[in-house]
């Protein structure tokens, strides 16, 4: 049975989510403030109950299930209010601007037996989940570092690089890791017209692992790759390739016959393979996701907690920021 | 009048640097402790006068200017020998393993009025000279950051990858910030094999400009690129292409219409373009500043100071490491 | 005045023919054979009159102006009918399958005073323009060559990969060479599974100038490159790039000293430069460009006489393959 | 044993074969025109007997074994002087200037019955070695075909771009076909400055399969592609690149239920894999075999008769640039 569906905020993103909740479900009604958003979807819907005021959607619109897609300065309020009317909610990323708000989150949805899941896309990403199989069966062995490189030139959004860009890759590196939690994070932005458009952001782990993230708004061409190091293999995912995103690298360093003090170290290099990345969009895995956690009364794996860890990063780092780059403990 | 030069160490830089100074000076004599090395050395010029102990050939070799291409711990003894016996000295980069030592070797330079320059090759690079005139000459604008990426598949030296592969974009980032210094430096490391092979590093300055820099002896694939970016245009250095390995980004973010609180942005993009970098080896250049300062009693741009600088940083950051990437300010 | 259009054929380039023309002129009505398409397409645009049947179409629609985006073989009983129901005609293409059908064409647009243009889209490239305003101006000098590489893994087609994928370069050429037509052509295909998979054409030209395509479906990566070849400049057009698109190499060969029978040769090598290429749909153009047309009853640069030089060209090809490579002659 | 070698001529390509017989031979002698060029020798190599005189060098060198690295016109009187003076020979690419030259070789060597061996280096390349394996053992299927691109800016030499860069494409395709024939080849080539600085050469053959070689002096940028296409799977060589030089497609194109005159298609991808390629200098690999050859009196891969289907080609492609492209049977 398709879930009936209702969606607030109609950008960019709205768009996007709307198409692929119309391809699996029963979008059935949408809100947005702008008046000629709600026109243009008029003319294109004209069966959608449309509204331009959420209270009169969340009393009105009979949506079983909701999808916010508003600026995260609206996502706590309006997850809450959703939560109450009794609706499951999909939010964008991050799930709320604070800790703070994210615990609301998590105790309400607690409290009305509801799901709240994140919309963090690259976690149902094709690419990203074999690379989550392929870590988890331990092909790589011991991981050693993450790194990713998310640059471009623009744009610039009311919030900086680090709230913007930051929370796809800490999305990618929670699910790798299982949700464990780093033990530092420390970040150093660069400020050009008073916004931060360049980030490094590092964080580091109990058993020694380091991720590491450059976000960059200011940069003179698009790059998106991500480096994962392992004992045995490596793995290099470039998103801006159209084919062969993901080459797995059979490299290994070696220790060679351990006598000395000498640091002696021996050098395995097999086959490259760049594996078949199945051709499904990460957003249509997102809604099947979503229907079957509310069908299966189970937590979908971006859920409110899995959201909430992200945003105690970003919180981190932005502290870490403010500080010149001073690493912030988690561990508290 | 060419120069009667001798050399120290003739490992993999070592041959380097002997086949760019007999093609430019007059190589009289070599050094090496591996007897195998100096019989390989005699069969292929049997004019050179060869020692096995470094003793005699500061006695003996009548060298006016000494080459010293050792493993770093050796750098500062040999230095100082070698200034001593009234040589002018060239040093493989770095000049020292601490500020101490390079502070005995600047000492020793001034007392016996010796020239001693560090072979910090990339300052000599024609890409990265074309580089520093278009900074000097305010094409790009304002600088916002430097970010460079060292990494690659091996080589573990007996330092670690920061003294090994770090030193290079520091003597980059000092030429072109004319040996401005940072306010304050952090690192972190991932170590495998007891040895930190993967190194961030971050620099912060005064002025809000941010310098990164991420080398690594662990990653899958080789990648050498520096970013610079300004507030008027953008510079990418690819040095792993044959060809075109600078590419100028006239690229730019401007503040528009300041009237409101809305951080207005507007992106302004002309043409890229790949200027011709003149087609030298860095390492010549090297020579003919060596030769050059010698003549006329100059100082050559990566002077001791200059390698005194480089090795400050990296103390700072091997401290960083230590105390888990704490930024460790450097006014002091 | 926006015109009334109808459209032929809605298929995978007949939908984007429809956004484009409802873009910027008055889409009435459309037409299609599959109840399927007429299905959805009534859900979207409720106000489209709809016809199975060209006949009715023809009759019914009112439309000013037709395309015909169905396959070449319909593409001149379509064309005819249209032109004789008094309507302005794009078609997709090629124009015809033979030259003989090309020139009933143009015969019934002229007797009806009619403007027939064909959809070959890359002539309205933006970056395709830039070249042709740059080659106008003699920047590159004389034309030395034009090489193209247009290959990748499917998808066949009903027709042959010549017929496909090839109309795409020869309208560039005709295009940059301002129609001069080849002296003649050769063509070599291989086929697989019975169909002509990869084929190669070289055209020769009275005053040396040579163009070659390869042009394949069975290659295993995607390449779309250009590469013209001037005696001043050259230019790599490389399609498959997000960005900087084109590259124009400031690169001479120049004789030297003539005295002897010695082939002395210099090279000159300047910058490299990548202009910044207009962001518009090469579609958007074509639909304002054949609105222009009929709005000032002008010839469209890819008018009917460019489509029929194009056809007689694969015409020539499809006979060079049928003779394993034999050239064909053009100049009658 | 070490063979005793002498080597006549010793410009660009020479000097990598002296290197290569030092490293594995005895070298004894050289012979040189050009008393610089054996001025700077004797400085290097004060043992060698140097000649400027090839009678001298062929009555007093001694040499079992003579290597010939001269401009390819003179190949054909040296081959002959010193299969006569008895020793084998290896001769630089191609063989000789004419099939009459190459068929004197051949006859000479069969009567003195001594080893004559092209070098045709490319043949010895352990990239081509492991396609020619993947080849051999079936992994691609049937070859459907061969396409290369070998082309750069420069450097024009006194023979043209054809008999310069073709022998390479030749010499591998003669190697992956276990020397089968074309039945016909047309070459068209662009000329510039009086010289024919790109070329085009398509190879039919009886199976159906095709080859083709694109050779050019006068591109903007370097590029070394070759792509084999098979109907199970296809390989891309890219020379240019320093690392993962091959990749090996796993894609098939295959008939989909062939009841009708559909013509229904469907398309396999499976992994893309770059296989590790021995790091060894395909010179080294020449030499070894022509020792080994001389050794054990066998033939070598690329011997005369290889050689002379080579120039048999080069013949036939130059007859059809006269020709403006008429396809030259090669079954006479």
């Amino acid at each position: 049975m398709k879930r009936k569906v209702g969606i607030i905020g109609l950008g960019y993103w709205g768009q996007n989510l709307l198409r692929n909740f119309m391809a699996a479900t029963d979008v059935i009604a949408c809100c947005d403030t702008d008046p000629a958003v709600l026109a243009k979807l008029k003319e294109k819907q004209p069966y959608f109950k449309l509204f331009g005021d959420v209270g009169e959607f969340l009393k009105d619109s009979k949506a079983e299930a909701v999808v916010i897609a508003t600026p995260p300065d609206m996502h706590k309020e309006l997850a809450l209010s959703a939560i109450e009317a009794g609706a499951h909610v999909l939010v964008e990323k991050p799930l709320g601007i604070s800790v703070k708000e994210c615990d609301q989150i998590i105790e309400a949805a607690e409290k009305n037996n509801r799901i709240v899941m994140v919309d963090h896309t690259f976690v149902y990403h094709p690419a990203v989940q074999l690379l989550k199989d392929r870590i988890k069966s331990n092909e790589f062995g011991d991981l050693l570092y993450y790194d990713s490189v998310r640059v471009n030139f623009g744009k610039f959004q009311k919030t900086n690089v680090l709230w913007d860009l930051a929370p796809h890759d800490l999305s990618i590196l929670q699910y790798f890791l299982d949700n464990k939690m780093p033990r530092a994070v420390s970040a150093v932005a660069a400020t050009h017209l008073g916004v931060e458009g360049l980030c490094y952001i590092t964080l580091t782990y109990d058993n020694g692992f380091v991720a590491h993230l450059h976000v960059n708004w200011m940069a003179p061409v698009k790059v998106r790759t991500i480096m994962v190091g392992g004992s045995k293999k490596m793995a290099l995912y470039d998103d801006n390739q159209p084919a062969e995103k993901i080459k797995i690298y059979d490299k290994e360093i070696k220790r060679f016959e351990e006598k000395s003090d000498d640091v002696r170290i021996r050098y395995r290099v097999g086959d490259m393979v760049a594996p078949v990345v199945p051709d499904k969009e990460a957003l249509a895995n997102v809604v099947s996701e979503f229907s079957n956690c509310i069908e299966n009364n189970r937590q979908p794996v971006s859920n409110a907690s899995f959201g909430r860890n992200i945003v105690r990063i970003l919180e981190a780092a932005t502290e870490s920021v403010k500080k010149q780059g001073l690493p912030i403990p988690l561990n508290i």
